[in-house]
C-alpha cells in the first residue's frame, strides 16, 4: 500500500495509540469530579495543556479543547459574531476555506451578516491592498487558513494580521490545521487558531481552538465550566493527553522531517514535470507536503480508482469539500476550469519514501496513458 | 478502592478499549476520502450504525454521532429553535435539567425567548396537566431528561409525550444520558435523544443524538456532509465502532444486571436507613443505580474528602452542576433546603459488590460520628 493522502488524515501514530491506551486504563474519574479520581483527571489534562502551551507558545488558559478542526472553525466564527454583535456585521474571508468555515458564513448571510471575500494574487495569496480597502470599523472577523488544503498555498499570516489589526478590535481567526505540526507555526500574528490531531498523527475526534485571553466569544456548546469556561462536556483525559503526545512528537525534529518532505516534493515534481500531459497546480510556496497536479482528460474519480487497484491511494478534493464540479482552490491559481475540475491531490509525509514515489509514478504513467486510450 | 460514582462516569470496558484499538490500527483512512481506505472506514461506520440503530430501535438515518451528551444536548435545543424560529418562542423544560440544557435556554431567554418550567408533582414527576396548561400553539420545544442525574427519578415519557403531542409541531426531546444502558428505554415517544458513551463503560468524547427523521434541525457544527448533514467534521471509525461495542455490552444480559443493582440499592437502603442523621432524598420511583442522601450538620464536600481518604468515591452534586448553594434537585424533591445543601450522591452499577457497600457503610457511620463530634 502507498498511502498519498496524509493531507486528509495521519495513521496514527502507535506512542500516540499507547497514551490514549494507558489513560483509559489508570485515570476512570471524571476530571469535573470533586474527588481524587476527577482530580488525578484533572491534573493529567493541566499537565497536557502545559505541554501543549509550551510548545505552540501560547499560554494554558488559551487552549481549548474540542472535537476537531471542524467544531473549531464554527465556534470560532460563532463564538465572535455572537459575542461581538454589536460591533458590526462584516466578515472577511477568502475563496479557499473549508467547508466548516463556509457554511457557518452562509448561515451568517442569512442572518443579515456580508461576508467579503478577498481577492488573491497571481500566487495565491492574499491581496493585502484589496483586504485593507475591504476592512471597515464593522468588520467584526477575518478568517483566512494558514494553508489551503487542496494546494498547500500559504498564507503570510503576519502579513495579514498586521492590515487587520488597523482595526484593533477585528478578530482574526486562521485555520492552521493543514501547517500544524508540518512546519513551525508562529501564532503570534492570530487572535484564533484550529486545528485537529488526526492531520498529525493523532486520534480523530480531538482538536484545539486557540483563543487569545484579550478578548471573549460565546461558547457554541454551552454548558457547565469544563476545562475552561468557553467549552462544556467532560473532557476526555485520554484524548487530550494523546493530543499532547503527537504534538510533542510532531515537533520533535520538525525541520529535519520538513527538510525530508522538501526533498521528496522536488523529486515528484521532477518526475511529475516529465509526463505530457500533467499539469502541477500547487505553487513554489506552497507546503511542501501537497502537491496539486492536473491531469488532461481524465476524470479525478477514474484517475483515482485506477491507482486504488495498485494500492495507491491520492484524494481528487478534499476529504470533506461539497462543490462536485471543480475546485475553488485550483481555479483561483490557474484560473482555468479545466484544470480546476480535474484535479488531483497528492499529500505526503516524512513516512514517505522515495521509492514509493517512484512506484507512484510509473504506475501514474502507465494508468494515464491506458486511461487515454480508452477515452 | 470503592467507586460509588458510576453516574460520573464509568470505567472503560476491556473490549471497548479493544475495539478502539484495533479499528484505530485497521483503519487509517479518513472516512470522508472516496477512495477504498475512505470506504472502508465509512463501512465501519455504517455497520456500526446499524448495530446502535438495531439496539436502540430507531432508524440509522436518525443517529447523529457528537462529541457526548453535552453538544447533543446543545445542538437538540439549538437546532430546533433555529430550524423552526417561525413556529414560536416558547421552551418548556423542568428544573431538574442538566447544566447544558440550562445554559443554552439562558441564551435562548436573552434571545427574547419564553422558558416555562414544568411543576412537578411530590414523586418528583412531571405535573402532566401543568403540562398541558403550559403548551401553546407556540411551543416549539419541550426538553425533560428521562432520569435525573441527581436524585435518579425518572419521567414517564411516554405520558409527557403524549400530551406534548396534542401539538403535533411541538417538539419533544429527552435527555436520556442516565437511562440509556442502565434499562431499556423506549424511544418511540422522543423526537429527539441525548446520550454519551461514557456513562455506559464507553469512551469519553462519543455522543448520539437521536432526531427522528419527519422533521429537521439546524447543524450546531456545520460543513461538509460527514455521517449526516446535521453533524460536519470527520468522524471518528474507532469513537464510532467503539460506542458501539459499548452499547452491545451495556444491552447483554440488561435485566439481569439491572435486578442485581436493585438488590444492591434495597441493601444500601436498608443500612443507611438505620443511620441517624441521614436523610434517603431519591424515591421509589428513582432509577436503583442512583441513590441521593442528605447528612446533618455535614458539609458535603466534608463528608466527600472524609469517604475520599478511605479510597471511597462518591459526589456531591453531579459533575457539571454550577450552582454552589444547594441542589435544586434536592429542592424538588424534598422542599427543604437545608437536606438541599447537604446533598450526596452514591451511584452504583452492576459492577458494584456487597462487600463494597458494607465498607462504604461501615466507614460512613465512622466518619459521620468523627465529624460530627467535630463540628
Amino acid at each position: 500500500m502507498i498511502y498519498l493522502d496524509y493531507s486528509a488524515t495521519t495513521p496514527v501514530n502507535k506512542d500516540v495509540l499507547n497514551t490514549f491506551i494507558k489513560v483509559t486504563e489508570d485515570y476512570i474519574g471524571n476530571p469535573n469530579s470533586l474527588h481524587k479520581l476527577g482530580f488525578d483527571a484533572k491534573k493529567l489534562i493541566d499537565a497536557s495543556t502545559k505541554q501543549i502551551a509550551d510548545i505552540l507558545g501560547v499560554k494554558e488558559k488559551e487552549i481549548i479543547y474540542t472535537s476537531g478542526a471542524t467544531e473549531s472553525n464554527n465556534m470560532a466564527i460563532f463564538g465572535v459574531v455572537r459575542k461581538h454583535k454589536n460591533r458590526g456585521k462584516q466578515v472577511i474571508t477568502t475563496h479557499l476555506e473549508h467547508s466548516s468555515i463556509n457554511e457557518q458564513l452562509k448561515y451568517l448571510e442569512d442572518a443579515g451578516y456580508k461576508v467579503s471575500y478577498v481577492k488573491l494574487d497571481e500566487n495565491g495569496h492574499v491581496d493585502l491592498e484589496d483586504l485593507d480597502n475591504l476592512l471597515k470599523e464593522d468588520t467584526v472577523l477575518v478568517s483566512i487558513a494558514s494553508v489551503n488544503s487542496e494546494t498547500g498555498v500559504r498564507q503570510d499570516l503576519k502579513k495579514i494580521y498586521q492590515v487587520v489589526k488597523k482595526y484593533p478590535k477585528t478578530i482574526f481567526h486562521s485555520d492552521v490545521t493543514q501547517s500544524i505540526g508540518k512546519e513551525k507555526i508562529n501564532l503570534e500574528y492570530v487572535d484564533l487558531a484550529s486545528m485537529s490531531a488526526q492531520k498529525f498523527y493523532g486520534l480523530k475526534g480531538s482538536g484545539i481552538l486557540i483563543k487569545k485571553e484579550n478578548f471573549e466569544i460565546e461558547p457554541l456548546i454551552k454548558g457547565g465550566k469544563s476545562t475552561t469556561i468557553y467549552r462544556s462536556g467532560t473532557p476526555s483525559p485520554a484524548l487530550i493527553a494523546s493530543l499532547a503526545k503527537a504534538l510533542r512528537l510532531a515537533y520533535t525534529d520538525i525541520d529535519e522531517k520538513y527538510n525530508k518532505v522538501l526533498e521528496l516534493n522536488k523529486y515528484l515534481r521532477e518526475r511529475i514535470s516529465t509526463i505530457d500531459n500533467i499539469h502541477i497546480n500547487s505553487l513554489d510556496n506552497s507546503i511542501p507536503h501537497i502537491l496539486n497536479i492536473s491531469v488532461d482528460n481524465i476524470k479525478p474519480e477514474t484517475m483515482l480508482h485506477a491507482l486504488e487497484q495498485h494500492e495507491i491511494y491520492i484524494s481528487t478534493r478534499t476529504a470533506c469539500s461539497k462543490s462536485d464540479d471543480y475546485s475553488e482552490a485550483v481555479y483561483e491559481l490557474t484560473k482555468d476550469k479545466n484544470r480546476a475540475s480535474h484535479s488531483l491531490r497528492i499529500s505526503i509525509s516524512y513516512l514517505t519514501t522515495k521509492e514509493e514515489i517512484d512506484i507512484f509514478i510509473d504506475t501514474l504513467i502507465k494508468e494515464v496513458d491506458r486511461l487515454k486510450v480508452l477515452s
